[in-house]
């Protein structure tokens, strides 16, 4: 009598440990923003909406350079159970700043910042519904909305690219990882994201390089060859999301009917 | 020659003065939630989530009455140009904490909170996309989503209808009206709002009784005769919003696919 | 025999259902503000401090326009119980909020506000004894300490009246209204306060004309001829309290001894 | 030819150097609160309530002993100039802070906490008009306001005096102290305070000992006889002080007409 | 002629690329602490005192098990130029609250919260001066000072280690790496930090196992082989510091004098 | 039989009733700041750093003159049992508001702010550890750090001493006194601070004139030859602080190894 191969056995939802959920990029689901996406990894539902605005922060002024900046938040009733607004709190909590950091750094990885004039991308991306991987999601339909801003503000004549270099100068991604039962895993629900003995969060670029690597162990530290195996789902789960977002920006951009 | 009859001319959008936007209610559009409603005035979108949590505020521990209360917001680019987060401002401002009161004291005006027990039911409504009447819409698709919270509640026990009273004792639809170029219109978008002489939300109950009149003189005070044709047109279009969510609450209600 | 008839019963405190309380205007009770009243309604005191100043708020800066904006607030032993300091809690509640707006747009409704250049009227209402009526005595009373702030800024030369037009347009009044066993009352103190199954407070122009009309149903919603029995009572009592307006105004301006 | 006698010269106000401004203590100020007084000092005008509250601080639980408190604000324009409120701000200022404190040690140091039962007296002074000396006018108004909600305590049963001790111990009043033009002069009102080169406020009880002492040198650092000079100053003017608090509190209590 | 072995080339420092910063550690710096170091890194300083109190978060009381949680800080003129108080500003930075965070979960680790017993161990880590790796010498001091609070605990009964497992599973250490100029180096000091194209911090046990992998492009996104070379370093600077630590816990503990 | 001389025996930890605790003084503690000191009274340690910035508050811009303020605060676990921080709490308490106001008007009585230029040296004065007087270790600390920095900004050519006039007109120094089992002794531990009669702090320039006195009766009001007592104490303690202080600046100024 065998154990089963636990890297073929199927998961609670019936994905192979190499599989994503089912992911859909709606582009311009609001009418008024410069670029806005309705993002879906499976049930997690996130509203990223790309704002372009006149003028940087105090410390950029005079730099004749633009910015890009991200704000994450989520519903109250986005989860099982109904959290506290952070309006109503007065503050922001740490887990918010985090990942509103996160997003920034990693939309700013792929941008000539140069070309946008002194002008600020704000992309909120706010959570309509949690299942798990929710700022991984927010990345990935981030990019896709940062650059239908983009091109509006080309075509609005506030993007001036430099010479024959693109503004945006690569695509970005995320996705989620983890440990399960001993055995690595790709894009986790909620009820497997609390199982998970390490957690970790990857964002790639196009290409395939690294702009953020962010694990935890949850329980048990994990060993370097745990890491190693972690890091190749991430690279092929980033690189199939990379051509859902091109295959959304191929489509026509049309708004809600 | 004569000067066009102001009561037939067609508005902007070429709706008759009396007529509301296309006005849609989409049931269980949250997995989690106990009730919950995407309503659309129109381009006006607001997701109301109904949580049904345990316990009352303090002022009423040991009432054995529950409680109904809302809190309404904006996502910061629901509009034209995008709004700070009252998160990161830190506070909540007065016209957020108006409306959410108003939401809570017209859902209490129709529920029989005895029947509640300790209970609360929390509604979240928050502005996706904002064309004007965001108050009103989200008013008309909260009623809807408490009442799945309270078919939910009643299902599993937590509810129990006093003798035969219905729980929920009427039913509430809110619409805004106003005064444009001397003329009385029904259900404003944004382009109307910013231009009405006068003002007003009227929140009405399924039997044509009023649970709030607020009307403010934007420019010039308001005549008594223009408060009451003011008052007819809500009526009227109160009573076509009752039918609406009778007809969304009549239908099976599914998740969304 | 015969039910009483509810139209001539007299309230608790001996008034008729359309009688005011005893109102007072004092005008200067503050040395160093260019406008300032203590305005009484019964047991209910708000001292009205009118503060003429250079500026306006930024989104009106350069329109050559002036504002008149309101700040409400209630000492902490104004009521029957000590309440908590705003100040201590680190935030304005959203009851707060809504009456300071509803003041300044009352006032706001009769000023021509082109005339003041770009200098905005402040009127702090602090309310020292609550006994109900709280934000229409408010009105009442900041509307008279506006008139003497505009009077001292036409004589300094900051207010410039458009050719032969009047700075203030027409005065402005507030009174509440309520439907107490089935009868409509004017002018209700805390204990009809929070008896009323319907409470309205309303604000009107001294030529009879609307600024506001909120009325909220308390309890159960309330018919189209109570609501119509509700305004006349309050136009006839804004009218009252016009006159009283006018003779505090028509006093000569002394500073308390 | 011989500088005049400093002494001797008189003041601006007209005022010997060891000469009180008017003084008048109006008890019963407010009809809800268990004592409340108007104290002025000249001009400075304070509205003083003592709220009697059941419960003490959590620290102090279960020791039997109550507690005595105080909180001290501006109203916005009781000043010259327009403050901003605090509650707006969202936070209390260090001055406002350093203020309440020395009111509640001044309070506490005459009274036997012991006596109060597990209650609270708080003491609200709220500056109506400001014209120098506030926290001088407010300890001082405060004890007598205090008394009276002592006194409502006592006849309600909720204060018991320990053996034959009075449950207030002494009085307490305090005045400010200056050296203008090198000469120590009593009770400063705003035009004199902004001059004085150290400024100085003291609490002394009714025999005759100190509470506080807290001086300040403004520009030059004060000498020791000019330190003993004050002092003599602040001891005859708490004992005038002392004098009027009684003869305040020999008169019945009525409430305002 | 050749470019030189970028391998060997000495830092600016004169370190080797795989040298640590001289590392120094002093236990006891504080008096009342439970466990207290000042941990050294160069010219980074941190004081962490690890405070042993009683009860546990709210969501955990019941469990019968403790908590570990820190709070990192930094003292305003810790920099180069003085930042503004976190206190005055009202708020917690985004950048504070994740690096409380990740010290928190770091010791959280490799401690068995279960015999804690329903205590929390509060690490606090204020930074007195700042010049590269502050989050990571705070980590490896405070696993120091936690191991003395733990001694404590033992000592005074509150400790419970189950069965024969120790409470400290094993030791915890952490260090910064970076890509400098295309070459991976250890320990990196401000004047570093700012040039380094791919910053990253690694938390690792005692066994070399990892607890924690952040690591973030700052500008051009990294290669897998760069991001295994950080490993590598970061694996061999953390085993070095925890010989430091095992050092330092072995020096009998002293008060300074 | 005899009782003991009060005015001879011994405190608790050896001292006689005016001898002070061992104070020391470390210049030059960290390397970024223009001035700053690691002062000692006993075990109460706080580390004052002086920050030589460009600017003025708003109110005193184009004076051409500077400014010199402080910032108290106290590490959590400063004390014997572990305190809440302040940025935690989103609010400066009133103690650390009174006790940095305090310190910023001691150190500018003995400053020409003119010499300055547009300038502000702002202290930051922060209790690593606090057994008793930490605000009188403060000032007395704060005042070398400041001399640092004037020489500092002398030498960088930012301050221009006014003719022939001293930038830094004399020194400050403080301690705390205060009456223990009727006794004056000077400058108190916490053991003694809690259990004093009275308590006082003393602020004296190096030519023995006062800066700030501020007394309070903690429990029993205190007489008049008491107070003289005191300053008496206190004018002796500061002349011995202003000797340690003159040593201290005498030194080669030398960062730490």
């Amino acid at each position: 009598m065998t154990s089963p191969d636990l890297s073929t056995t199927l998961r609670a939802d019936g994905r192979r440990p190499d599989e994503l959920r089912e992911v859909r990029i709606t582009r311009g689901w609001l009418d008024a923003a410069e670029g806005s996406v309705l993002v879906e990894f499976g049930r997690t539902r996130v509203l990223c909406a790309a704002s372009f605005t006149e003028g940087v922060p105090r410390w950029r002024q005079g730099s004749g350079e633009g910015w890009v900046t991200a704000e994450y938040a989520m519903l109250p009733r986005a989860t099982n159970t109904r959290s506290q607004r952070e309006s109503i709190k007065g503050r922001v909590g740490g887990r918010t700043h985090e990942i509103s950091r996160l997003i920034g750094r990693s939309l700013r990885a792929v941008i000539d910042v140069a070309a946008l004039g002194e002008n600020t991308v704000v992309l909120d991306c706010d959570v309509l519904q949690a299942d798990g991987g929710t700022r991984t999601a927010a990345i990935t339909g981030a990019y896709v909305a940062l650059a239908d801003a983009v091109a509006w503000g080309t075509a609005a004549g506030h993007v001036q690219p430099r010479r024959s270099r693109p503004v945006l100068k690569d695509s970005v991604a995320a996705v989620s990882v983890g440990i399960i039962d001993g055995r690595p895993v790709l894009d986790l629900p909620y009820t497997e994201d609390v199982r998970a003995e390490t957690d970790m969060n990857v964002v790639v670029t196009g290409s395939g390089d690294f702009v953020e690597v962010q694990g935890t162990a949850e329980g048990v530290p994990f060993k370097r060859a745990e890491l190693d195996a972690l890091l190749d789902l991430a690279v092929a789960g980033t690189a199939r999301l990379r051509d859902i977002q091109a295959e959304a920006l191929a489509r026509p951009l049309e708004h809600l009917p």
